[in-house]
């Protein structure tokens, strides 16, 4: 199975996007991709983004609409744990060499979790 | 006019979130908002969000589907600048005692990003 086919992509084929600053760790800003979009990211290493508004490709440049970004401090397990399969974040797959890789451990069994 | 109109909600009345951690700077989590959620958010201190797939408020606990984090290094300009107004990053507006305010500045005049 292709990497691309292994996105959970919604009813419109879109994925939201997070771009996080390397050091800082600043989230910069968020908006949206298709299919073609993460495929010519991955292929030229810069952010290719699908506008929603104009229905086509677009290489950085314009405004994604108002996004809300909450500055949280974790609470009830330590090490805390924000992603439901007992993970510290929601975002434990790495993709490299043409495949997703998860690279964040589970601190929790999820089955514990919920009961 | 109220802060929570100030928000430029989807058609669906829904707000993209993004939940960072504070000292470590990690993206934890994508969800949504509808209004009332925000209300909540504001109200209580914690994060209410919206459940799409339940068609009601949830208070934490749920996978929001695949989201993409980028992680990004800035070229161009120096300082770096994200956002379509000449800031660092699309996140340059606080929520403080009932209103937004800018507290980024403006690193380039917008005018001249765009010609």
């Amino acid at each position: 199975m292709d990497w691309l086919d292994q996105v959970k992509w919604d009813a419109q084929g879109l994925l939201p996007v997070i771009a996080q600053e390397v050091g800082s760790n600043d989230v910069l800003m968020f908006a949206w991709m298709n299919r073609e979009a993460l495929q010519k990211t991955a292929e030229t290493g810069r952010a290719v983004y699908f506008s929603r508004s104009r229905g086509r490709l677009w290489f950085k440049g314009e405004e994604s609409g108002h996004v809300l970004l909450l500055k949280v401090i974790q609470q009830g397990h330590e090490p805390p744990i924000a992603c439901h399969t007992g993970r510290h974040s929601c975002f434990f797959q790495v993709y490299r060499d043409g495949a997703w890789h998860a690279v964040e451990p589970v601190l929790k069994d999820p089955k514990t979790i919920y009961k």
